[in-house]
């Protein structure tokens, strides 16, 4: 209840469903909306659909699940059943995405929710729930569909970003620490996405043109050198459908990125935060890379779980994204950690062991897979994110000919 | 929060799903369940997901609905997109019918959630509703699926039968009042269940071997005699699948019902509870009928509400339904009014204005529809529950050869 007994936190929550609806997916008349939502959210969902429809929509209907629905299936399930998947769940992507629609994910993580579960069970479960996805994942990688993720705490969540505090208290702080970061708080926060999203781009615009070889970072425990594709393209979150429509695929987005060559890296670096990674920290941990590979790493906690990260295959040991994001980013200036990708990726430059983007190479959808792989993208199976920007960081650009330009200084743009 | 700070209310809530699975679907192992569901219901169906695990589904999935996110619809969709409905969720329904499966309603009503929202829309909606599901609905009508009906309070609901109390405070009465209206305070409530079904079926035993031409009631302001077909079938809410699964396709339970023959009915009747129709209390009325048909009504109250009711259609004006329903019911006990029909018509004998069920004809599945009239049940689309039963009600049975044998006296079985 006390959701709905603070007047100034529902009319954010009302200005955030707006945010979703026209910057992050753009919604346009006539389309139809899948919103995908945890019960949890059902508060911001009522939110969205009502500005769905005032965007035009035809239709919004929301695909609920539920944390502890799912929980009781992996306690008391047995292991052959979870083969199956409801077929109606990816039946209601499909439809999105041979109409063209539009899907808005609330994104409520709950990191242990699944902790100490049968892991042939989690196999399963993630093999079932790809597959059915699949026929929706294929259209929205041809564009098809327009899709944005917003995150939605729950007490879990909270509990994590703030042990300290009492559930409900927890929560409301994670509710204003995400208000902040996707910009609710300035005075007219549609504005300041646009003008955001004005400043990512004129920084793609000038990294593109700028064709660097290899950028160079140098901070407290780092002295790196990542070499990048030739073809390479430097990308925002802020995408385009096949007819046209921009939209910005998760909310908040701070970072730009491109894949780097997965044989091209050389030197040192210090992760900057902590990462969490299956529930384990990794605390204090650096690695030295040898013509693109990993040959040294080592962590005050969690050395083994790094150690299982990069035996996952050939290419954890080797890069598959490099992001910049400025250290005045509002995540950042937070001093939080979220364990949660989509908010500790936001808040400092990073590195990615493992796959590389095959978008981020210059007319990619004329390329075969072989071809990818031989521009440098990082094929690994796997994706794990750290964070090696702070407020000491400088980045350099270092173009064939063999000029420096400076990309960051002091953690901030220098161009 | 309230709902998990109290352990008695969570013990009571997982007996609660334990009949429901057990009592009501009887849910056979290897059964896929599909639980249909609003998201203020979530607690409970984590119960009911985890309990039908125990009972060896082999895969629970719910379909949620909230109330909302239909609101939300119905204020600011147009008119004209009312006549799409998500074809995803007739699918979830109708393969359910097709594997053969078993559905649980989770009923959590808000009478008033659409008040005042544009007919056209509500028709519109109803009517794609009806034509997505009815392919469920036709493999329930040849038992090719166990369903069944449990209720869940809601706020909006608690305040229609508790006005008096604070929102939490009256939910949780509501809770109590269903826990006790379906036998959870009884020692073992499954055995209560059991012996309960027992009872109704020793009812139905009798009154079939009667063959009963008419009934005759008398309470004060009835003398009412209504005639039943002559191949009439009384029934309870236990049915049997195609498999031979019984089931309880709602709890709680305490009628046993059959339709009687639509132009037999003779004398005045006296409602003896008010009825709730469209937001509309009907209050202290009475109804005379000759040759089957209304042909006097009067009211205290809500008297335009009962006249619009009679001038539905020409069946409108004719019995559909006798129930018979002891005053010793927990829910007639209870003394409350629930404006819920799963609940009250369980407190009382009941009649109702309008359709018949095809069903509680003999051989109803080989006969025609002109047979299934010819046999005297009611046509009308609309069927309107009322009460009449109270602890001064007398019904007799009248046989086809002029001798009347005691059903109830003073509201209670006589036989």
């Amino acid at each position: 209840m006390s959701d709905t007994s603070d007047r100034r936190f529902q009319e954010q929550l009302a200005v955030y469903a707006e945010v979703a609806v026209r910057i992050g997916l753009n919604l346009q008349p006539g389309q139809q909306l899948l919103v995908n939502a945890s019960t949890d959210a059902a508060p911001l969902a009522r939110l969205i659909a009502a500005e769905a429809y005032r965007a035009g929509a035809e239709l919004v209907d929301v695909l609920w699940s539920d944390p502890g629905v799912t929980l009781a299936r992996f306690r008391h399930a047995p292991t052959e059943s979870f083969d199956l998947h409801p077929t109606w769940r990816g039946e209601a992507f499909r439809q999105v995405g041979e109409r063209g629609d539009a899907v808005l994910y609330l994104h409520s993580p709950n990191p242990n929710l699944l902790a100490g579960q049968d892991p042939e069970k989690l196999r399963l479960h993630q093999r079932a729930t790809d597959r059915a996805m699949r026929p929706y994942n294929e259209a929205r990688d041809r564009q098809r569909s327009n899709w944005t993720i917003v995150s939605v705490p729950n007490y879990a969540w909270a509990a994590s970003v703030f042990p300290d505090l009492p559930t409900e208290a927890g929560r409301r702080r994670l509710w204003e620490a995400i208000f902040e970061a996707v910009r609710l708080n300035e005075g007219d926060p549609v504005a300041a996405w646009n003008n955001h999203i004005a400043d990512l781009n004129r920084v793609l615009v000038h990294l593109n043109g700028r064709r660097y070889a290899r950028l160079h970072y140098r901070a407290p425990g780092t002295d790196l050198e990542v070499g990048l594709p030739e073809e390479h393209r430097w990308m925002s979150a802020r995408f385009l459908t096949d007819r046209g429509t921009p939209y910005i695929a998760n909310l908040p987005t701070e970072e730009v990125f491109t894949s780097p060559h997965s044989g091209h890296t050389e030197g040192t670096v210090a992760a900057s935060l902590p990462l969490s990674y299956g529930g384990i920290l990794i605390e204090n941990f650096g690695l030295r890379f040898e013509a693109g590979q990993v040959v040294e790493a080592w962590a005050e906690s969690g050395y083994e779980t790094l150690m299982g990260i990069l035996a996952t295959d050939e290419g954890a040991r080797r890069l598959g994204e490099v992001a910049l994001v400025p250290h005045a980013s509002p995540i950042s200036q937070s001093g939080l950690l979220y364990y949660d990708t989509l908010f500790d990726e936001n808040a400092a430059c990073h590195l990615a062991l493992g796959r590389g983007f095959t978008f981020t190479v210059d007319d990619w959808q004329g390329k075969s897979d072989e071809e990818i792989a031989a521009a440098g993208i990082n094929r690994s199976l796997t994706h794990i994110d750290f964070m090696v920007g702070s407020s000491e960081m400088d980045i350099d650009g270092v173009r064939a000919d063999g000029s420096v330009e400076a990309i960051m200084r002091g953690g901030e743009w220098a161009f």
